[in-house]
């Protein structure tokens, strides 16, 4: 069945997914004379770099997350469906969603990606990822349950309870580290005071010689640093190798035990059926040409991490990384082609922009990449706060996440400690 | 096996729930030399009176819900476990929870009340209610959900899906048909433009003469005129008597359909097992004496909503009203008579001072009932704020709800219309 959204003398642009690319996309398209329907399976869009924020209970989902249909206030031409996406005909020209069929003029698919555990069903099943607002929450859960139950266990059980292991040293695994960390110091033993902390191990596994890889040597270090003197412990060259709940095993041979594995080792392409075999590439991405279209599909597009655009650029020898701004970039380009083929003008290949890269470990300690220059400290910080305050959807959202980090900055002390666990009905 | 709390000379009071009753309790003795251990099924305490704001997305849950733990940081006397009470054995003066037994000295069962659906299975299991935070945020995704799958149904079934029926016309079931109401009006035909709002009812369903039946008859005529003003469908004298999940019947025999019907009609003490059942009285609340002692046991008191005081009051002959303030003023006397105990005075009987019942209907709409005066409106309303953020915990909290109160007054539109379902792991 057909899904029932009005069709008339516009071209329809069927995007699916919602994330930083899909979203640039049905804002700037939405301007011009075509019509633009947004899927997703949420009701909202995320912003994933503050994932952490929220796992560690420094700010609600709320705050980072902002509903389409505010975004679309009294746009005509747009249309939002919230469903899964099951499959592509590009024969016949439309997808197959959970709420029945959807003709398309173009298809731009904006998918992303989710966690790749790389085939280890044990890890799969036992660790927690973060890679949506709901996998947060759950690990907020996790955490703080952990704590509470450690409270009636008997003291040989307890550390395992109250120790945290992170697969993954790159931005999201030495965020939450470091939050990790200062919650540590700072919080944890004014609410436990029963609980030992010294038996709290905050574990961070990184199967590369360094942590942030993707980053600067100088970054790393200046990163293991930090981490190191928050008393994080830093484990490069390792790799998890397998985890039944309670025991983490390393490539090393060496058994940690915990019942918390936070997983950010791995990301694979959100592919989909329907799109030839021959285009699905490493790490499970779509290869597009330098207009992000599919190699082999006519009028089906990818953008973002989803996408791998074989890139002439000597700097991504691979491809692009999978950033928000890659996807953002891309999604930009792709609507000034539109445009310019609506006006029988010649389109543009892509070309990514580097504007820098960052990451933070705590209060006063981050480090920032810019093309031109590095630096690390409180100046780091500060830059990193502003451009993350920058991107977040809505006057309201941003107001609210700098009210919680300034709160948090002088008192230590947010009162976000909460478990809720939606039963549903 | 013994729950694991450090036992010394002093005395051990329990507490078990956190309610409003239980918390002034709790943040009252811990002053006390003596021991205090709260137990609740939740790690948070809960501000009841604004649910009905999270369960249409005007408020966050973490704005009006506060980790107890944030409240007693530091207090070496405090002791708190999350785990739910099983039963009571009075004889051997312990409790039986879900993580163990745990011994008393003295037992505050502050265990409040939850919905009474009358013993009608079929709506028990079909409606939502809103007794406690969790079945706020279900409602907010119920309803969201509906509206976006109304989207994909044939014409026919549309009405149904964004029709929303309220059994209860009590100050829960007038708040949140005024809420709704104005969601109608202002927010939602903006958001879903390819929906016919005309074809979204919203109903209030009360089996008393009037609706806000404990308040003034004019308080009652008021809020009437109010909710019909704004489009609601008051329905008096008339009472839910079936539902299957879409036909709703009432008592007058005619049936509504609707996706959605929220029950507030009716809540029943949540009574423990070990309590002897001479003390188990109407609306299954436990009789106390002036003291709040539990008819029949020692050492054993009841407070707030769950309790039941066979009362000289002739303004309350049968027993107090099942209210915030009741509950405090218990919780505030029982901690005045503790002390006097420990001093070898007389201890005081509990006498209830009535500081007046409100009820907001919408922007600028409110009846308020004070001893001496009653009055409605603009200025009721603005009353109604004032008198709610000053009893939220957390300075925090309280600027983060007037923040997001402010900005809704002068926008109609704040972005927490998010669908968040935390699927656990």
């Amino acid at each position: 069945m057909e899904i029932d959204i009005v069709k008339n003398e516009m071209k329809r642009y069927v995007i699916i997914g919602g994330g930083f690319g899909g979203l640039e996309i049905a804002r700037r398209l939405v301007k011009l004379n075509v019509q633009v329907v947004l899927i997703d399976r949420n009701n909202y869009h995320q912003f994933q770099p503050l994932f952490y924020q929220v796992a560690t209970a420094g700010l609600e989902p709320s705050s980072i997350i902002f509903p389409f249909r505010r975004n679309f206030q009294r746009k005509k031409n747009f249309h939002f469906r919230m469903a899964e996406v099951l499959s592509i005909n590009s024969d016949e020209k439309f997808v197959q969603t959970s709420i029945g069929e959807l003709h398309y003029d173009k298809l731009i698919i904006a998918t992303g990606a989710t966690n790749n555990f790389f085939g280890n069903n044990d890890i799969e099943k036992h660790a927690f990822a973060m890679k949506s607002i709901d996998e947060s929450l759950q690990i907020r859960n996790r955490v703080l349950e952990q704590f509470e139950e450690a409270l009636s266990l008997p003291a040989e059980e307890k550390p395992e309870h109250i120790t945290i292991a992170i697969a993954g040293g790159g931005p999201t695994g030495v965020e939450l580290a470091g939050t990790l960390a200062e919650m540590k110091k700072y919080i944890l033993p004014k609410e436990y005071p029963e609980l030992d902390f010294d038996q709290m191990r905050i574990l961070l596994i990184e199967g590369a010689p360094r942590v942030l890889n993707a980053m600067n040597k100088k970054s790393s270090s200046k990163a293991k640093d930090y981490l190191k003197k928050m008393g994080v412990d830093v484990m490069v060259k390792t790799r998890v190798t397998g985890y039944d709940g309670t025991e983490l095993s390393l490539d090393n041979g060496s058994i940690i035990r915990t019942k918390t594995l936070i997983w950010a080792a791995g990301i694979k392409g959100n592919y989909l059926d329907g799109i030839p075999e021959e285009a699905r590439v490493r790490g499970n991405r779509i290869a597009v040409d330098h207009f992000n279209e599919i190699q082999g599909m006519k009028d089906v597009y990818a953008i973002g991490d989803v996408a791998l655009m074989t890139s002439d650029d000597p700097a991504f020898p691979d491809g692009h990384p999978q950033l928000a701004q890659v996807a953002i970039q891309q999604g930009n380009r792709f609507y000034k082609n539109m445009k310019s083929h609506f006006k029988g003008r010649e389109m543009t290949p892509f070309k990514y922009k580097n504007l820098g890269t960052m990451a933070t470990v705590g209060r006063n300690k981050a480090v920032v990449e810019l093309p031109r220059m590095k630096f690390y400290g409180f100046f780091a910080w500060l830059v990193w706060m502003v451009v993350h305050l920058r991107s977040i959807l809505g006057v309201r959202n941003k107001f609210i996440v700098f009210l919680n980090w300034v709160w948090n900055y002088f008192t230590y002390n947010l009162s976000l400690r909460v478990i809720i666990k939606g039963k549903g009905k």
